[in-house]
């Protein structure tokens, strides 16, 4: 352990827990789950990322991405002295960032987290947060009702075809792990229609309704599979593949049979409503093992 | 060999050559350079594929894609016993090939033939056409000055930045290879930011420039690297990587520093307007020696 830049606070079970929410449903439920648990929340919305009406029912104070000195002396006053990070993150041109003078002191560490992957960018994330003398938790760790668990959420299962396709997209993933790129593949009659690198699961889902939609796939609706699994050697802290309702809309919209998300390791926000969504167009979810990756 | 379906013609080197046509520039490259070494060719441009205008220079028979029985008629009475396969070949959904007679006896092996990858589609097809009884030939084969060469085409050359974008590239697609996916990824400054899989590297760098143009990039113009390598187990009769000046463009669109594809195997059409198009955008364009697979 480095030394930190302004001392080391004093982690408490019962602290009030600080959430950085960038885009997307994930981190609101996440609250709820650690406020029904007995623990308050402070929440910490990212500017231009997180939903604004969504974030008026928890305590908050909104930040800039970068902003590292009015995080740390917010979330000092507020006596948090755990922070977990949640929700869709795209990376901010380097430029765009608007410095602080902690942020200033940690810019060389920030430039070195921006060179290679995603995995590479995340992990540098939580080391520069240690450093300012933070707890980085996970969020399975502190709401572990938010992983996916073994099998169907839906009443549509996978038939044989489909869980050959998982299988494929399972190995294919452990396969380009090593590489930090991204977290999900499509997979239809065996044929990988689809990878994830930066541009995120649902630009891609995208493309393939496009190319589906332009006669290139030449297989019927109902044929393929979204398959997403943590790469190998992930910081589970900050970046654990993950899906809500929206997933399962693009899902649909691609005109797959369903999606995969590994077991223990995926986060699906708002179970109730992605099984309600997911039925009601009639595709399965489901979760899986994970595998283990190929050396 | 399996028995033919209407016997097996006999192959001379100097009976002309049927060159199948799908899209781009690179058909019309090796039926010239086939001509310049003396052989006679009979193009068979596909209907909504080939360029019309081109076609017109050359001795020719429109087919639509799947007419098996058409091709097979034209081409005995042209004499050809070779036939080649050239230019980019978009899968057609399978319910609108044009089918005929001879198509229909061999649509058993073209649905099997379509489960599966695009390598398997396309040694499936090869194998439906030697069924046919002509010998199927690939590019290279015909045309050895088509093959990429080690080294820069161009003035500019890639830097070590970009060398080691151009190895983690080689690296990923060998990692890829064996789920017969695409060809192509883009890397910059050691990150993956797509790879290629149904979609085609044209509209794979389209996506980058895109993403760049968002500002979720987050590198300057200039960085980053299209890799362009053969999958391991292709069969290289039909379908080698291949770039032409419309790759270049899309290169410097999506603002990366230059473009790597593997000596011995990749094809450049147009070399010199390849050199040309490239040396204008002050963007590289070099063979490489291509990697092994892992295993």
């Amino acid at each position: 352990m480095t030394e930190g830049a302004t001392g080391r606070t004093h982690p408490t079970e019962q602290s009030p827990l600080a959430i950085v929410c960038c885009g997307g449903s994930i981190p609101f439920a996440v609250a709820d789950m650690v406020q029904r648990n007995g623990r308050p929340v402070v929440l910490f919305p990212c500017r231009g990322w997180a939903d604004r009406d969504a974030v008026r029912h928890y305590r908050h104070h909104w930040v800039a991405i970068a902003q590292l000195g009015r995080f740390s002396r917010l979330a000092r006053q507020e006596g948090c002295s755990d922070v977990v990070f949640i929700g869709s993150l795209v990376r901010p041109p380097l430029m765009q960032l608007r410095l602080d003078w902690l942020t200033l002191r940690a810019l060389p560490r920030i430039v070195r987290a921006y060179r290679g992957g995603d995995d590479h960018l995340l992990s540098g994330v939580a080391r520069i947060f240690e450093w300012l003398g933070f707890r980085v938790v996970g969020a399975h760790e502190i709401a572990p009702e938010i992983l996916v668990r073994e099998g169907p959420l839906t009443a549509m299962k996978p038939s044989e075809r489909d869980q050959s396709d998982i299988a494929q997209g399972l190995a294919l993933l452990a396969a380009t792990g090593r590489f930090d790129i991204g977290q999900a593949a499509v997979i239809a009659a065996n044929r990988v229609l689809a990878i994830e690198a930066a541009e995120g699961t649902d630009r891609m889902l995208k493309r393939v309704a496009e190319l589906r939609a332009e006669g290139r796939i030449g297989l019927p609706r109902g044929v393929g599979v979204l398959v997403k699994a943590p790469k190998p050697q992930q910081d589970r802290r900050i970046d654990l593949p993950t899906i809500g309702p929206s997933t399962v809309e693009a899902v649909a919209r691609a005109g797959l049979a369903g999606l995969a998300i590994t077991a223990g390791s995926g986060i699906v926000a708002e179970p109730d409503k992605v099984a309600r969504a997911a039925d009601a167009a009639r595709i399965f979810v489901v979760g899986v093992p994970s595998l283990r990756a190929t050396p």
